[in-house]
């Protein structure tokens, strides 16, 4: 039953500790990479993760565990990043091993700031990996309920079928169904764009806005979504599939989701400072509203929810003033 | 500024005050016709509605408080039914007076058990209303955020763009934003489907589903409904525009949604009958799985979720079986 491909996991955060965990129920053998040394020990010693989901069990035996980012790279021929989009070049620094002949799959949702490229476009463009070679695992999945062992579905995304199936097989289990698509590029937008949707969710509610208002604003958020992407890259696709709405359903209306709490506190009068500070990190949405705003400039699209979103974050306006003007412009 | 019309409000539940609490922000006058005498009678002394969004305070003078239904309708230009689709038939048994020239608008949300048929469709073939004069209030909206004064965004169908314009600026207010459309088939079978969803939904949460899974129902609910629409009436709609799929959030979401609520009893194993008598009332979606279901016999639209609600409300189907067949279908 050797039919499983060699991978690595690179990332020691709930979304990695959640694929390995995923992988674990099919592959005898997976290539784990974290910085964090203590919580290596932690899994080594006591079969979990300390930091996160460390609810979940791990047989070490399956586990190549490493801090040595290039042990784990030079081992697979899939390698999965799961770390946050901020990290991934100072991480891609240490690497001196090739990525050739590599397939390379992104469970990052989201920008790369360095370059305003989302994950699968910024592997393409500065280490030369070929289009085909790029995989994208995205939602609707919360990490927790994956440890919970709650059934959750993901989509592949792949333009080589043959590499998506793989991927498809090696995560599905009892609690997991995987399909399969083309769409790199939208499924990887759609995973960035949710995360602004989920901060405007939360200045909303963090403003008093209610049921009523969410809804009406997840309705136009996907309109709006379906607007750029199809800007960005113009194919056939349906934005109502789970990729696209359900991803950025359960993001939207999750009250654990860090980019709807960063939201909601700014909704409250926090400025974006100290809200980071109190949340002691940065939300993905915060960057990519950034760069989704930019990278709009050219495309052209309308979306009254990022603008609204980039203004508040970046150009220091009143939340209530923004979203006022903002309802004026939804229906 | 006597440009509004005169409208009646018949019925006395949450909905029908909502609604009366809009129109009381423009109209000088509203008839409001309901059953219960003695709920009139308390309005009258009290102000407010002591059973339904009783935090409502009404300006008496305004409201033409009947509890004979030909005065209200007789009244009134334009009448608003409110009142659950199940006692329609029955208040309907009592007029004596003609509904010719009268706009009917429906803000019933289900199915006349009777015909089968969605509320315009049964004022037209049974009062031979003309579609022209049929028109339909739909969400997504709460009558609870209508009484907190929370924004909210209301669709207006009809197919005479003149009525749908009138009743739209009739309840339009500072807390209330209408748009209008002609898809008056469209939105009112997506309001009577979205309580199917809506049990469902409930179903998967009394199972023990989680939230990822929420999201993958609701992403696959609204292919689904497009899907049904469609084959019912096909023309050019966005299914998701707030009067479709904010409408499907918004009580698919919702904790305090009666169908959720009952979907949910059914998922921890409750009989369709202890339901019932637990909540003390029967939910809307009950009867639209079954009307759907039916309807659909001649459509043939792949509806595999509707067809799971059917066959365990009416089957007796085990909900956990039912379901666990229905994971399968769903992508």
């Amino acid at each position: 039953m050797n039919e499983y491909p060699k991978i690595a996991v690179i990332g020691g955060g709930s979304w990695a500790t959640a694929i390995v965990k995923m992988l674990s129920e099919n592959l005898t053998e997976i290539a784990w990479y974290m910085r964090n040394e203590s919580a290596l020990e932690e899994i080594k010693v006591n079969y979990h993760n300390p930091n996160y989901l460390s609810s979940v069990e791990f047989d070490v035996e399956q586990l190549r565990l490493t801090n040595d980012i290039n042990k784990a790279i030079s081992y697979a021929d899939y390698v999965i990043f799961a770390i946050p989009s901020a990290f991934l070049s100072q991480e891609m620094s240490r690497l001196h091993v090739s990525l050739e002949g590599k397939v390379i799959v992104s469970a990052i949702k989201g920008i790369i700031p360095e370059t305003s490229l989302i994950v699968g476009e910024h592997f393409h463009q500065t280490y030369n990996v070929p289009y085909e070679n790029i995989a994208v695992i995205t939602g609707p999945c919360h990490a927790e309920e994956v440890a919970l062992e709650r059934l959750s579905y993901l989509t592949i995304a792949c333009q080589t079928e043959e590499y998506a199936k793989t991927i498809s097989n090696c995560v599905s289990s009892h609690y997991i169904k995987a399909k399969t698509t083309d769409d790199i590029i939208g499924t990887e937008y759609a995973a960035v764009l949710k995360n602004i949707y989920a901060v405007a969710c939360g200045i909303a509610h963090g403003l008093g806005y209610g049921d009523n208002f969410q809804a009406l604003l997840m309705s136009n958020a996907i309109r709006e979504m379906k607007k750029f992407i199809k800007k960005v890259h113009r194919m056939k696709r349906n934005i109502n599939n789970s990729a696209y709405l359900g991803d950025l359903l359960v993001t939207g209306y999750s009250l654990f989701s860090r980019n709807r709490m960063f939201g909601n506190m700014i909704g409250k009068g926090y400025t974006v400072k100290s809200a980071q500070m109190e949340m002691n990190m940065i939300a993905e949405g915060y960057y990519a509203s950034k760069s989704a705003y930019e990278l709009n400039k050219q495309y052209g699209a309308k979306t009254p929810i990022i603008n609204a979103v980039y203004d508040i974050l970046y150009n220091g306006k009143d939340p209530k003033k923004v979203f006022r003007k903002l309802t004026e412009k939804l229906d």
